[in-house]
């Protein structure tokens, strides 16, 4: 198996993508951070005031989309062209499940943008509950979906 | 139960830190990523030649740490004085997991730093094998450990 | 008068602060962006469900607080250690005064830091809502106080 | 009127240009400040030994520019091909008026750069005077002119 | 002979690429870092087991070519498409030299991004080695090839 | 001799700095860029109307200074408390040498951040005489002088 991100010395570079085609590549990543009831119940009687906790949550993950070719060395800088996002309320876990949806027209995938502002956006959430809870877990991190490019689509 | 990052009118702030005593603080943060058995044997066997999977991760670990704050919209901006990491091969699960200890002196915790550097390592390592596997999974991201400062220790 | 930050050839410098003594330093910005009736209608609608253009501006704000030295080439990095935003409706003109308060210990002040939150801040109710008014008006972007260090105090 | 940066859950997006015309955009932004007579003096007298508080601001302006998508929440990264400055002298405000003219070849416009770089060279003339004045006042940021795009022409 | 970065006012500007033709650019930068044989040795015998120096300077290499609009004033935000490294080990100096490959289809050079990342890298390996010797010296930083765009090809 | 960078599985770490006195650190640090008669000439030329070229470059270096550990990775985040820089014209190189000195009051030193503003200044040089040179070589760069902390005083 092939690992792209290396060069024939075992050195990382930055993938040349300059040949690939332009095309439209979506990208949809979700995660959970599972938390205790006190947090939870917090948060829903918040949700009723603003809702600012996951108001921030959104907005940092929006941001750190944008930040992606700085934390992740070898990613490319992209231009996105839209991020949404969407916040689901899971209250058996008790917490909360985060999805975002990134898109490009270029040359490389936005899967490592969407994954990304997962993190961030549910790493806010855990800040702003830690006066809270401590045992906050965060998991599931992971790619639903992908279109466009040369390596096809991918649908968990 | 308290919302300790809004203010009066739900908004969010930064909390105000100034008048908390300065203290030794550690945080121990990690995570998982579980990934397909090509990833993890692509892994294991370029570890035998520098390991640049798994060095970059590191890298990309501790860069994280010192860019919280520009990440989690809340966090105060501090001067984290150590970052060590160990990354484990569960050959079982099959994946890898990442721990981040983060130290500072000073008057507010770290835990966020450990974690957002466990965060960011991982999605490096989902980075440099996306094009081996892309149904990697990353979760258990936790605070395993804390210390220092008005609110206890803290050991899961 | 002595322009503080050119040195003895002209040339701009950081400067020396290191023999100034620790202090708790308070700054307190404001500043109001005045806007067409339609744009101010649509944030108040838009108050009463989450009052996502606001929430978003007070987070641009604190964000911004923490990226000065970044940006105000001369500006010394700083750890802050609270920053409180208000943000008040202005139906008469109509607009939004958006007031920043930063605080420190340390040893030079936060009025740079309050400025340039105030100043994102207004800027990106501008963003959020150009789409209905690109007529919109920043102004009064002004230190309403500060306090520590040795210069004394200023109250506007 | 529609508040294009929110989706229909009332959370920010960042919206989708991705199916917009390429076509040149051109923006134009100035903002004055207002400086008591002995700063305004102080950069006079200095104007004459290379001027370097109005260098000092021009740059921070045209940096301030690409840093735009990293302070602004919903603003999308852009390439922007071109920046270019004007600093005018108003001896009997007396004051400075900074003029910022921002190009793209893209998907959406140059306005919120050319803001931004506005502020952040009044925040930096501001920075290098303060020790004289801090009475200092930041006023009349606006749009002047904008043209490419679908929304069309837009002329102060 | 014309200073092409400066406006008719001898204020800095970011020159306008806009109608520039695209075109597939490349450019080679190298330099060279000359340490003490006590280094040379510790990094040679470090080599062998998984060499994180110069895995270090690689990485750091590849980031900073990323950060160079952020760094050099007048530069333009550009998406590079490709970077490769190469170090060599000179014994008989001793010393390194790291060669930074750069790649964009655009509409002005990567000379600027190749240099930014061969000084960073350099940096990056002084900062690793500096509690053995502090004398490293950091020499012949320069442009080894350049091709695309109007100006021709450069070749040294 | 000690890799005091890595950890005992030779992974990369940041040193821990915690229980380090606190002293105040200075460092200076130099470099040279050598330039063909034209471009030293332009300069020569332009400096008696304001001077943008060295001007740019040392407000380039002066914020280089604050992005260290950033750049660097295993650098600390540091609040230095000083920057001050010298240009040199050099006519019989024909070129310009660089020095920065940096101070702070802390647990590590301030070297690297001394030699990453010269190398961003330099850079600088570089870009805004590239049109007219593109042969100009870096050189030189190296730390000229260290005080405070326990591993001594350094002169070269």
């Amino acid at each position: 198996m092939n690992l792209t991100h290396l060069d024939e010395q075992n050195k990382p570079k930055m993938v040349d993508v300059g040949n690939k085609a332009q095309s439209t590549r979506i990208a949809v990543a979700s995660g959970i951070i599972e938390v205790g009831q006190s947090a939870f119940d917090a948060v829903i009687a918040n949700r009723a005031k603003k809702g600012p906790v996951l108001q921030t949550a959104v907005i940092a993950a929006i941001q750190a989309t944008k930040q992606t070719s700085t934390l992740i060395p070898m990613c490319h800088p992209l231009m996105i062209t839209s991020v949404k996002t969407d916040i689901e309320e899971l209250p058996e876990l008790p917490g909360f499940k985060l999805t975002v949806t990134t898109k490009l027209n270029g040359q490389t995938g936005v899967e490592m943008e969407a994954l990304t502002g997962v993190s961030i956006g549910l790493l806010t959430i855990y800040d702003m509950l830690k006066a809270i809870d401590k045992g906050m877990v965060i998991k599931h991190i992971q790619l639903e979906h992908k279109s466009g490019g040369d390596s096809g689509d991918f649908n968990r």
